[in-house]
């Protein structure tokens, strides 16, 4: 059965999801996204999401294509209608299609809106949470501004695969000298029970996530210090771990093939997990 | 009367000219492009953009969708059905439509090929040609493998933006004190005869004009020098210009508001565009 795909006001089917050649977001990555996980057929954090989608878009000096009640309305109606028990709802805006220009197209030209889903079985309960990941650590060679969440991922998925190339599952990016992030998730390092991450900037991704764990690890009296961190120091921690809408809070247990204490998820990484899933799926709508 | 298009064999009208929304060139910029201008219905530098979208899909770890023969071909049937005499046509292949993964997908997914037809009567007799370009610096955010011409466009787009808002009509894009480029162009000074542009590397665009204005510079006993150079030496330098398949040599005439020389193109820039005119004209297919 295929997919029901939503393309700018219509729900089609996968096959027929199309847009123009001419689409900015084809031409130019003049395109902002956002994924949200749905489990239980509910959507996780849907509000953060749409914040930062909003955030973004003016970051790019465009305004949001509908409001988040017509955002919620779509999200819940692809859920439905292709039957999502666990998985997520992709989301993309561009600044539509234009004869191809550098400069901005004319400012009545329609955003290209595009949402689809991906079916992800038993998403929350996925085998290598409990194995945790091996990670290697790849230069960033990303623009300056990953604060914005764009489709310029280019180098995301060639780390990724230079990554899988190591013999390992993702990549921690470095630049000058200190880690930035994974490829598509934020970035963790635990000692001495203190969880240390990046402060925000725009040299990372401002995680949904990221937000709500450090949240719920403030609350659970966990200490957390924001400041960046090195390689060294990361395979020299008690635990480590990333953050992503999709993979939660998922353990690191290796560093550029340096165990990390047992090689096996740390207390700190599986307590962040549980908290976060239990209080994500009671807000979930 | 609507522009023939080509898309994935084949030649459709552009209202039809459509890809999947799961291209990975809209989801992950993951594409590269080149442009080739038109003169008098002929290609000018057909073979050396073919021979740099072989280099950039190498350096993503592709492949050539096609020949070189069945490109041009392509090529002369766009022109020829879009009664192209001056213009360019544009050429874009993606690593193809696949479910969202950061991985790469199977190596025998088709790659996605697109081209399509600008008409730009005059092209060569651009009255901005007689008057010369302004151009403002700006800071170069873009990632660093610049010499694949990829189509993570956003920032150059972006700061065409900024610098239009800035009363210039380009901007040159400045790292670590130095120059890189333009938004779309190689960036030049000439100073006491001597023209001086950034060697080649990462950080920028190996122009496909590039290389050939320096040929007929060294030809016609110009003294070239390949080195970076800052804007105040650029402010202080006889005259300036930049070079793309769409502009060929471009005068420019003022950066960061500052007049160079008498605030008209210089004699180099002036002879180097009508050697090139001339001698690509002779060359073009």
């Amino acid at each position: 059965m295929s997919r029901t795909v939503y393309v700018n006001g219509q729900f089609v089917p996968e096959e027929d999801a199309k847009i123009s050649v001419f689409d900015r977001g084809f031409l130019f990555a003049d395109a902002v996204y956002e994924v949200t996980s749905v489990l239980g057929g509910k959507l996780i954090d849907f509000d953060g999401h749409a914040a930062r989608l909003d955030r973004s878009l003016k970051e790019l000096g465009m305004g949001m294509p509908m409001s988040r009640d017509e955002l919620l309305e779509i999200h819940h109606r692809l859920v439905e209608a292709n039957g999502i028990e666990d998985g997520l709802v992709y989301l993309q805006v561009t600044r539509g299609a234009a004869d191809r220009d550098f400069a901005y197209p004319a400012e009545d030209t329609p955003q290209s809106v595009v949402l689809f889903t991906q079916s992800k079985p038993g998403l929350a309960n996925s085998p290598q949470a409990d194995q945790g990941i091996r990670v290697a650590s790849l230069p960033d060679l990303r623009w300056d501004r990953r604060d914005i969440k764009t489709v310029q991922l280019l180098y995301p998925s060639m780390a990724k695969m230079e990554a899988k190339a190591k013999g390992a599952d993702d990549a921690w990016m470095v630049e000058d000298g200190v880690v930035t992030e994974g490829t598509s998730n934020n970035a963790y390092i635990v000692k001495d029970g203190k969880i240390i991450t990046r402060q925000l900037g725009t040299e990372i991704l401002h995680g949904i996530t990221r937000a709500a764990v450090l949240r719920f690890a403030r609350e659970a009296q966990m200490k957390v210090e924001e400041r960046t961190f090195t390689i060294e120091e990361a395979q020299a921690a008690d635990e480590a771990f990333v953050t992503s809408a999709s993979a939660f809070v998922m353990p690191v247990v290796e560093i550029d093939g340096e165990k990390l204490g047992d090689g096996t998820p740390g207390p700190v990484a599986r307590r962040l997990r549980e908290i976060y899933l239990e209080e994500s799926r009671k807000a979930a709508i």
